[in-house]
């Protein structure tokens, strides 16, 4: 008898395929092509399984080797490769158990996003991605151009010939953008959030859920230049709908992978977080959050009696190790949402508190990963909006449509975003953030 | 008496509010404030309508105006504006009945494109947006750069400056691309279907739903530069079957369009097609579509007893008015599926059948429209591929990994690609495409 673990890509345990001896089927075994990796057709009876391990298995009667994988040079063999390496073979990477599971995963946690929003009246909205509009600038951008195109690395032979043969200089040798493809400099997004506020002051609630970009030079397990993310943005909403927004969200999410992810995550418990991942996912998924404000967090992280790495004051960004400390030690592993943070540390269209100091901010912190969203009531009054545009020191002229929706029937409004790849590696356990989505983008990384 | 027509922005439809002479809420209006494009919160009892026209309206008690907008600069006042107009004021057209019914109407196609897809098994993949692999090159791509990074227009003092500044250049003068983010000329993504490859010869069938970018210099009604693809990708799949998926999927959407946006294609019916526009899509939601060969669709365009634009001849592509012709009055405003087309005129992937001449490939054609969706078998043999990838004059190196699929367990496999503004343009009427998507991208503007 011979054993083939058959699988079609569609769950981690296979189908055990038997052979037996002197059977039609076992002749194709003997003539080879039957290894790992090969593509098959196999046709046969499924009987109960005498072994413990599965219900059925199949009794085969006939094989057709459709693909083979030559055993001296298929990049995967038996034995187990690390992620790094796995990284090196992206093409092929999906096939292991461990990259194919967080592909299953995160397709229920992208359905999980869809399913909930749409069920509570959500609009998907598609914000752009190229933008030349100057509102961003958040982080560093990529840059988008047809200026360069067709000049490969070496077919440049002066920085001279390239704004020449593209008439794309101006007398002063600067590069003149009205001769580039959106008339302006342009760029790759690093948030749909503005767009979204058009949308959702226009169409009520709505969600993005795309890719955004960073061209930060940081090669960390934390950060990736491409990414995903989902950002809702909801309508005559303050901040307590926007964290009960962002608390539903997760657990829907949580009990969606919860009830269709189980063998997955079993297997991600076993091999990778080798923890209790399912009982913490569930624990999340089933408790109220805390809420407290910035101030009492920096209040329990002075009180601790612990050692933190970084100082606090108030006034200073909470750290990822204060984060921990308080959702982990103070609630006892409960998820926490801090709010009201101080204005100089957070964003300017967060909407400002009586207290002149802080604004309506939240983020939601996890045991283990700290934060895991982060969002905001708007500032929705036109003259405050506007003194807090000047006071960090931008141009209110590239916010004219920004400050348009203050203008033209402004209402209350508030969202948060979340990174999808953060949500799949908190939910998978997997250490790097290149390993949760399938083709990662990084400094020096844009291969397959 | 005064009526208010309150709409939120979840329906054509708003809810009429009626108030009384001499109430509290009569002096709300008189204290100015209530005006087109205000935001108002409104209180008070919902009564059956007297008037034929609608059910119920609201006998208003109290008003409260949240947000004014000033009827003198107000962008959008009563009377119609033409939809160019619109488009330079992208930040408040979604609160016109037509884009908003627009976003309505999407969102409900793309929700149905999920639900379509996870119900049939697929799982969402995430392929790639940035791209430095050197299979793409289909039409002109967007190149994506870290090197001109913070030098806008003016604050470039010589060309040469950004190469010195960057340290960019190499001796001969031309860009060292190994200092730009991604280490070589990275570009944005035309297709996911590549990678998409890579995912169902891994994890079974999958489909994309993502951005995809054209850097073409074409101002027409039916071009973007950037727009959203959905990409099914079939594993163990055939021509057949790729069909079969294709017209179930354009069923599913239009059923699903059908079923939960009557208002708003109603109001499409009425203002923008002027037709049958429901009729329509429930005629091309419900007939079995027609198949037929490339080459007999020659011959229909050959036997016409009508003139067209462009002559045609066997292995000339087919013109739009072809397309319109067979599926209008050749097969009587019934889908088309027409399939095996000359080689020379598809893509090097496409697998090659017997007769040497023709390639698997598909395009669903639809009544007014024409091509609305195009796929394929793709070659799963190794020598094929390599053989075609060589005719076509491509460097076979720079597939490595798209040959790998067919060197380690290759499978027949197939898929097909739907671009989602058309169909949005198809399903509403819309004869622009700018007008299908909320911030359309094309040249000159990446405004908002």
């Amino acid at each position: 008898m011979a054993f083939i673990d058959l699988n079609d890509g569609s769950a981690i345990s296979g189908m055990q395929a038997v052979v037996n001896e002197g059977s039609a089927a076992w002749d194709a075994l003997d003539a080879g092509g039957v290894s790992t990796g090969a593509a098959l057709r196999v046709k046969g009876k499924l009987v109960a399984s005498p072994g413990g391990k599965q219900a059925a298995e199949l009794a085969v009667e006939e094989i057709d080797v459709i693909g083979t994988a030559d055993p001296e040079t298929y990049p995967l063999q038996k034995k187990r490769h690390t992620l790094e390496y796995l990284r090196s073979i992206a093409h092929l990477r999906p096939r292991t158990n461990t990259i194919g599971a967080v592909a299953r995963v995160r397709n229920q946690l992208a359905y999980a996003t869809h399913t909930f929003f749409q069920e509570h009246g959500f609009l998907y909205a598609n914000t752009p991605i190229i933008t030349a509009s100057d509102c961003e600038g958040a982080g560093e951008q990529f840059q988008v151009t047809t200026l360069l195109n067709g000049f490969g690395a070496g077919e440049w032979t002066t920085p001279a010939s390239v704004v020449d043969e593209q008439e794309a200089m101006n007398k002063d040798g600067s590069i003149d953008y009205s001769q580039d493809f959106f008339g302006k400099p342009s760029y790759l997004t690093v948030s749909g959030q503005l767009n979204g506020e058009i949308m959702a002051c226009a169409v009520n609630d709505i969600y993005t859920f795309g890719p955004t970009f960073r061209a930060e030079n940081s090669n960390t397990s934390r950060h990736l230049a491409e990414f995903w993310m989902v950002e809702p943005e909801l309508a005559f909403a303050d901040l307590n709908d926007d964290m009960d927004c962002a608390e539903a969200y997760l657990k829907y999410c949580l009990n969606h992978v919860l009830e269709h992810c189980d063998e997955d995550l079993e297997f991600f418990e076993k091999n990778i977080s080798k923890d209790n991942l399912r009982e913490r996912l569930r624990n999340v998924a089933s408790q109220e959050f805390a809420r407290i404000t910035y101030t009492e967090a920096v209040e329990h992280v002075l009180n601790a009696k612990k050692k933190f790495e970084f100082p606090i004051e108030w006034g200073s960004d909470l750290q990822s190790e204060h984060e921990r400390y308080i959702s982990e030690e103070v609630f006892k592993d409960r998820p926490v949402i801090v709010r009201d943070y101080p204005k100089d540390i957070k964003a300017f269209y967060m909407r400002l508190n009586d207290d002149n100091k802080t604004v309506a901010a939240m983020d939601v912190l996890v045991p283990r990963v700290g934060e895991l969203m982060g969002g905001s009531q708007r500032e929705e009054r036109l003259d405050v909006l506007e003194r807090r545009i000047e006071e960090v020191g931008l141009e209110k002229e590239s916010y004219w449509w920004y400050l348009d929706l203050r203008r033209y029937g402004s209402q209350p409004h508030a969202g948060f975003g979340l990174g999808f790849e953060r949500l799949v590696q908190y939910v998978t356990g997997v250490e790097n953030i290149r390993d949760a989505i399938p083709f990662p983008r990084y400094p020096g990384s844009a291969e397959f």
